[in-house]
């Protein structure tokens, strides 16, 4: 999942801005890592995600979400608890969770 | 800059979301960008900042404020704007600006 540029609606949305490091432990992160970009796109409120990595293993995916409410659901989804321990557990060195509101936003796109 | 799990104040604090794709015409840029986070840093308000960027060309840069005046001091900084001119002409095949408030953010750390 490496695309950038995504189209989000009109402000004011919400955003969850996940910043890790992995540890050394990764072996079946790409796979859980992508079960998680799928389930939160099935969810109620979903509006976009985007992520970076870079090559010392640390990344940058930042969501973004219709309302609060929606954030909480999904941080409280089964499947993303467990995945959530697993990152604690095993995937990350660290992580920070940033939960805030977008309230403006503008762009430029060479193909305009 | 690869660095990631800065520390940041208690919230509420401001962001720029800055998602980005490259153009081919890159010569230059890593020079302009270290500049503007050597630039950002000594500005008002900066609060901290952490880049990624995937072998694709997209990035994600989100930086921390403590208020939206020196978000907007910052935007208006004169080699800051030289620098956006630069951007849009030359480095980057398009760009997503996003503008909110950080309300609340929890984090873990293996070193803990």
């Amino acid at each position: 999942m490496e695309q950038s540029q995504i189209k989000t609606p009109k402000p004011p949305y919400y955003t969850v801005v996940f910043t890790a490091k992995m540890s050394e432990d990764t072996d079946g992160y790409e796979t859980m890592a992508g079960r998680m970009v799928e389930l939160a796109s099935a969810q109620p409120g979903f509006l976009g995600i985007e992520t970076a990595q870079n090559p010392d293993g640390s990344s940058i995916t930042v969501s973004y979400w219709r309302d609060e409410a929606s954030i909480t659901q999904w941080k409280q989804n089964l499947e993303h608890e467990a995945a959530q321990q697993a990152g604690r557990e095993r995937f990350y060195a660290g992580y920070t969770v940033r939960v805030g509101r977008i309230d403006r936003d503008y762009g430029f796109d060479r193909a305009d």
